[in-house]
């Protein structure tokens, strides 16, 4: 038995920093959350996690606002939520139709074409949404037969209207599918009512858990959707009749699927126990509060939003005009070295053009988009000594 | 702004007992790897993050024994782990060749069929490993494109001996794909030595970290094959080309692929620290010698072992034969609620037939295989006041 040397870098302590974590997710998750996680590893054959797991469903339903008996979490990053969804519903040749205007609706078109889905797409502009009439009229055109749609965009910071969607899909014998990742528990949400037939979020956002597990739910019409598939979905490890079934969604006996990391499930269940306890509408409330508290801040500096009209804002992210002359990169730097602050670049549409601010998990209070403010401000003037703040707003 | 009311189910506490997790895997993990856990929750854009990617990269080199570029990890279980590898190398119509003698390879047919690979299998008893000779006929006969085995099969407790597999696979122009899920660290494997193009291991089995990442590695004869592939991948999600560049497998610029669960990858870390602070020879060492006296123990007790043949046993999983007339699930719930002691049923060839006792993680000591010992026989008495533990060994 002679095996080759065990590596140098791992004889080094593991140091992770605190960070305030202010970009647009991960975000920053309590300490109730991350002790959690430090509980025993259970496998699929423990009371004690089936309990927890119904738990997480009950708290799933309530912020999703869903009856759903098809309400789950995929064991991965919430990019595995959206490819769950779209390998689900689409079989080979299947149309579907997405609003791109960001950089998920991207990866939906990527996901959906390897897939071997017969992919249309309307574009639109990354600061403003999609008009139920557009959506309409692309339905209309296209006869598809899921739309998916981006309801908060991160890359962008822009909040896309949602009711009376999915009543004209239905009138169109059309599914919706809506990416709910950074959106969920910032702003209104209400599934049945909207009639949302798929949808996912990020754990590690909005709701303030860790990342690399995933809410899910869908309809009743998209689980006969799934039912009725002419050919198996592709992913074994994504296929919601049978992780549904492990679920426990559909009053079957269970039948063992995968080994689910527990860890991620107590945490999840605690975040969740958090926004229960405080209630969705306070939740969603003070997140509003503070972007508000954020728009004000950023105008006495000067600063312009990348989402012009404020009535298209999604309050959870917040995407930053990077002014001329300056070096975002090294803004963000300053930040980081100095205060432990995360002021995160853009992406996609807001790549080099904005810095994207979270009001996520715990980072959500006034006194965290304070701290912002004054971080970016101080890193502002520190690596760029002439910029000069504008003058009608009396900072100098 | 109306909302359904929160669910009760939240607003007790959550409570998990600690138990000893001596079933198959998930094994318990140590403390310094739970609390790793607790770390700050980091992004895809921060250093630290990708420093911890690198030292577990190095640290899954050690203990895969290669020197694989492509090594990485998984956002998912070790059966995303399967799915990742069949979903990377086998397109539509490839000839795949799965060695049958377990559930896991029973997955692997699943999925790859789902994947519209052309899938031929060879079977063989579930105590018995397949021989050089047998996998060499089957390869000359089937001329697949891969052969798919599992190294260590945690249904039965097999151990599928690996020397010369991949030599006469690639004298066929055939990739080796290996299932170590429950092996890795338990008996010696050389990736490089046995020639393997593919492996996946369990985070949450020997190595002691939690469940939800997996480790993967793939031969650079593989890689090639991933980068000359006809069509792309199905899935975007395990897209290795996309994924290794992630990881920084590839020498290039990292491009965001998706959101990593960052505080298992710092558990994982600290498993691997305390591997390679241990040893891998010691470690494989300490296992082979619990093993040893988990088999004397048995045998005092009158118990019979699954596989009959030591040679062929797996040191991490131990089917143990259920005594005619006994009621092995009344014994398995004895032994939790007195010892708070996981005494696991069987599964697949072992269902209903045999116990299965893990020497994984935590649980590698002699002091806890004699607590185990202990426990099933009280719990084996307890339960069943009349049976007889043979007399030959001692036991009345």
């Amino acid at each position: 038995m002679k095996f080759t040397p065990p590596p140098a870098s791992l004889r080094n302590p593991l140091i992770i920093p605190e960070k305030i974590m202010m970009g647009p997710g991960p975000s920053n998750c309590s300490k109730r959350v991350l002790t959690a996680m430090t509980n025993t590893v259970l496998s699929n054959f423990h009371a004690e996690l089936f309990q927890t797991m119904d738990e997480v469903k009950d708290g799933l339903r309530y912020i999703f606002q869903t009856d759903n008996r098809a309400t789950m979490c995929v064991s991965g990053s919430a990019h595995a939520g959206m490819e769950a969804m779209l390998s689900n519903l689409l079989e080979e040749g299947d149309r579907v139709l997405i609003a791109v205007n960001g950089i998920w609706a991207e990866r939906a078109v990527e996901m959906s074409t390897r897939y071997g889905a017969d992919v249309r797409t309307i574009e639109g502009p990354a600061d403003r949404p999609f008009s139920l009439e557009t959506l309409t009229r692309a339905i209309e055109l296209h006869q598809p037969k899921c739309l998916f749609l981006t309801h908060g965009d991160s890359s962008s910071g822009l909040l896309q209207p949602l009711e009376g969607v999915g009543q004209i899909c239905h009138q169109h014998d059309c599914l919706l599918i809506v990416d709910a990742v950074a959106s969920l528990c910032g702003v209104p949400f209400y599934m049945d009512k909207w009639e949302v037939d798929a949808v996912y979020t990020g754990a590690q956002k909005v709701l303030g858990a860790p990342p690399g597990i995933t809410p899910i739910s869908i309809s009743p019409k998209a689980l006969d959707v799934i039912k009725n598939r002419r050919t198996k979905s592709k992913v074994f490890y994504w296929d919601l009749l049978l992780l549904g079934n492990y679920w426990g969604c559909y009053d079957e006996p269970k039948r063992y699927h995968h080994t689910v990391a527990s860890n991620l499930i107590f945490a999840l269940r605690e975040a969740l126990a958090q926004i229960a306890e405080e209630g969705l509408d306070k939740q969603i409330k003070r997140r509003m509060e503070c972007a508000q508290v954020l728009y004000d801040g950023l105008g006495k500096m000067g600063l312009e939003i990348f989402v012009k009209d404020p009535k298209h804002r999604l309050p959870t992210v917040t995407g930053i005009m990077i002014p001329k002359g300056v070096d975002w990169w090294k803004v963000s730097q300053y930040a980081m070295n100095n205060f432990s602050l995360e002021v995160q670049g853009g992406l996609g549409p807001t790549f080099d053009k904005a810095w994207r601010v979270g009001i996520m998990g715990e980072c959500s209070t006034v006194q965290k988009i304070h701290f912002y403010l004054y971080g970016l401000k101080e890193s502002l003037k520190a690596t760029h000594p002439n910029y000069a703040f504008e003058e009608s707003n009396g900072f100098h």
